[in-house]
């Protein structure tokens, strides 16, 4: 095993179920896509495929985004916060959407006068997204 | 207790510690400055002053952004994302810094050639912001 390759993994601050939060953003606009969660695993493939791949909580496996959408984020920058426990993909993303209900953003509500108002339109019907 | 208005609070999907994550994002660059998290009465409080507080994890307590440094966060938009449990806050940070290394961001570590690369400036002293 190379420790070399794989010291960066260990900088990572996981948290006890071992994940890290993971906040992807679209590369050119700054818009903040999405936020999920890394394994180590799902970090170091990340990296090797250059693509954003996430740890399911509620699937509880790997998740390659664009697996099923063919919405796949491919990889333009990585970082790393303060202390250890947040990472940034800076992501191209296909398809330009990254919301399940076919929205680019998954951020698609506001705040508006007390109550969470949807903002953002959706740009894809999921059952045209999600066909199998 | 006035139901209607925090109904919103209720649509939050909080964690079993009662928390959601909260990005800061610098609204006029959209930057991501910091990733924390907020209890209930933090995130109706940013709401009610209008300004980013937080739940510190380390501390046990409520973290009103700024209140040691002055580097407040005035809330300019709130988000909420399509599972409701990460929230953005599109804010003005006062002081140009929300990072307590004296940094802009606290994303300031690009990942480069299997290293965490620190890439952004300290921009004040920690003693400087810091002191008491």
């Amino acid at each position: 095993m190379n420790t070399v390759s794989t010291s960066w993994l260990d900088e990572v601050r996981w948290n006890d179920q071992g994940l890290v939060t993971a906040v992807a953003q679209d590369w050119q606009t700054g818009r903040v896509l999405m936020v999920a969660w890394m394994n180590r695993e799902a970090l170091a493939l990340t990296v090797q495929e250059q693509r954003g791949i996430y740890w399911s909580r509620s699937r509880n496996r790997l998740w390659r985004k664009g697996e099923e959408s063919g919405h796949v984020q491919l990889l333009k920058e990585l970082r790393l916060d303060c202390d250890g426990d947040v990472v940034i993909l800076m992501i191209d993303q296909i398809g330009g959407m990254a919301c399940h209900t076919g929205r680019e953003s998954c951020f698609y509500r506001r705040f508006e006068q007390g109550e969470w108002k949807i903002v953002d339109p959706v740009q894809k019907d999921p059952n045209e997204i999600y066909t199998s």
